[in-house]
């Protein structure tokens, strides 16, 4: 098979480590950083489904609203008493979370073979600026793709088809490279070649599709240039 | 305000205990059947929502296939060697789920006044039709009604569609009750009154739209007829 055209970038949990603010969480709250920080990623998570599922776009907030109600409503199901200061002190935190440490150099290979990149991602273009700038990725992508453009978030077809849009090429020759099992499921789906990064060692999704191909860290994307 | 004009009830978790199964779970993998019985719920909403945003239709699967699924992935999740006697086991029970013990009594009452009843939910014909009759509310519910016309799981608007459809009332006049917020949510954002019961005392969505009233029992849906 020839090799993909171009790579999409998920960010949140693929380019940046959303569990990152665990250790902020911790100081705030000992004893309770790592279940806060994985009970709000995985009801952001949620409430991106619940608002494009139950309309087309009528109950869209924007993923840094999503983020804010997530964190809200992750501290009261933990019994956490979330200052106003705790949460800006936390979301701040979120808004520059790290970036693995293998994502520069695997961004910089591509740009060397002249591969066109970017980034499809769900959050809105303000995070998503920032988050690039602080992860000192500027200059190593030439698509910043939000899915705000269609008040949609991924796994919705629209979502998706703004990278093929950006890149104007089919799905079928761009390489789209998630962290998130149902991210990878839902590119496959959709018609792109797909590299699931399994970086917790975590089952694929049990739905009868498998991504291309399984890595372990963003340098298995160069195997597909082999 | 007006009583409510007829009243539909979710399905799995508000009228059948879909955590009835933990007892089993517990039996087979000892120490693991709550952590099994939660994840497994878990992950078959979340599934719901993956083969409805991703598509329209084309990825639907059944309930009864998705709760398999789901099955599968919480044991390959907790590290759980799930036999084939074991699914066939931990199924059976799930189709024949314990209901909540006020269930009846309620549904009684309703009939008693002459109010229009039924199920709205994201279990398939098949599914829905042993729970309710294993579960003796036979003849206690005016409609049945499964997603599965639409091909699409709640809070997908089309599937709460159906009950508006199946009552020939408007939504104002209907009474939604469910014991899952996201759904108490999305019947909210539709259109119908909502009662969310709170069985397990939990936070409510933070996406700034409230249930009309949160009760704590299914006993609860009697004081919108005071």
């Amino acid at each position: 098979m020839d090799h993909p055209k171009a790579v999409l970038f998920d960010a949140y949990g693929t380019l940046f480590d959303v569990y990152s603010v665990g250790l902020l969480a911790e100081q705030l709250f000992p004893g309770q950083g790592q279940a806060l920080s994985v009970l709000w990623r995985d009801k952001q998570i949620e409430y991106t489904r619940l608002v494009t599922t139950s309309s087309e776009g009528a109950h869209y907030q924007p993923f840094w609203e999503l983020t804010r109600a997530s964190l809200r409503y992750a501290c009261k199901r933990l019994g956490l008493a979330l200052t106003a200061e705790h949460e800006q002190h936390l979301m701040n935190e979120y808004r520059h979370l790290s970036a693995f440490p293998e994502n520069r150099e695997v961004l910089q290979v591509l740009r060397t073979r002249g591969i066109p990149t970017g980034i499809l991602s769900n959050g809105d273009p303000q995070m998503l600026g920032v988050a690039v700038r602080s992860a000192g990725l500027e200059g190593l992508l030439d698509h910043v793709i939000s899915v705000d453009t269609v008040r949609k978030y991924k796994t919705h077809p629209e979502a998706y088809r703004l990278g093929v849009q950006a890149l104007k090429r089919p799905a079928s020759q761009i390489l789209f490279v998630s962290c998130n099992a149902w991210d990878a499921l839902g590119a496959t789906w959709f018609g792109y070649r797909t590299l699931w990064v399994n970086r917790y060692r975590l089952p694929f999704e049990e739905l009868g599709t498998q991504p291309t191909r399984t890595g372990s860290t963003l340098d298995d994307v160069l195997s597909f240039f082999e």
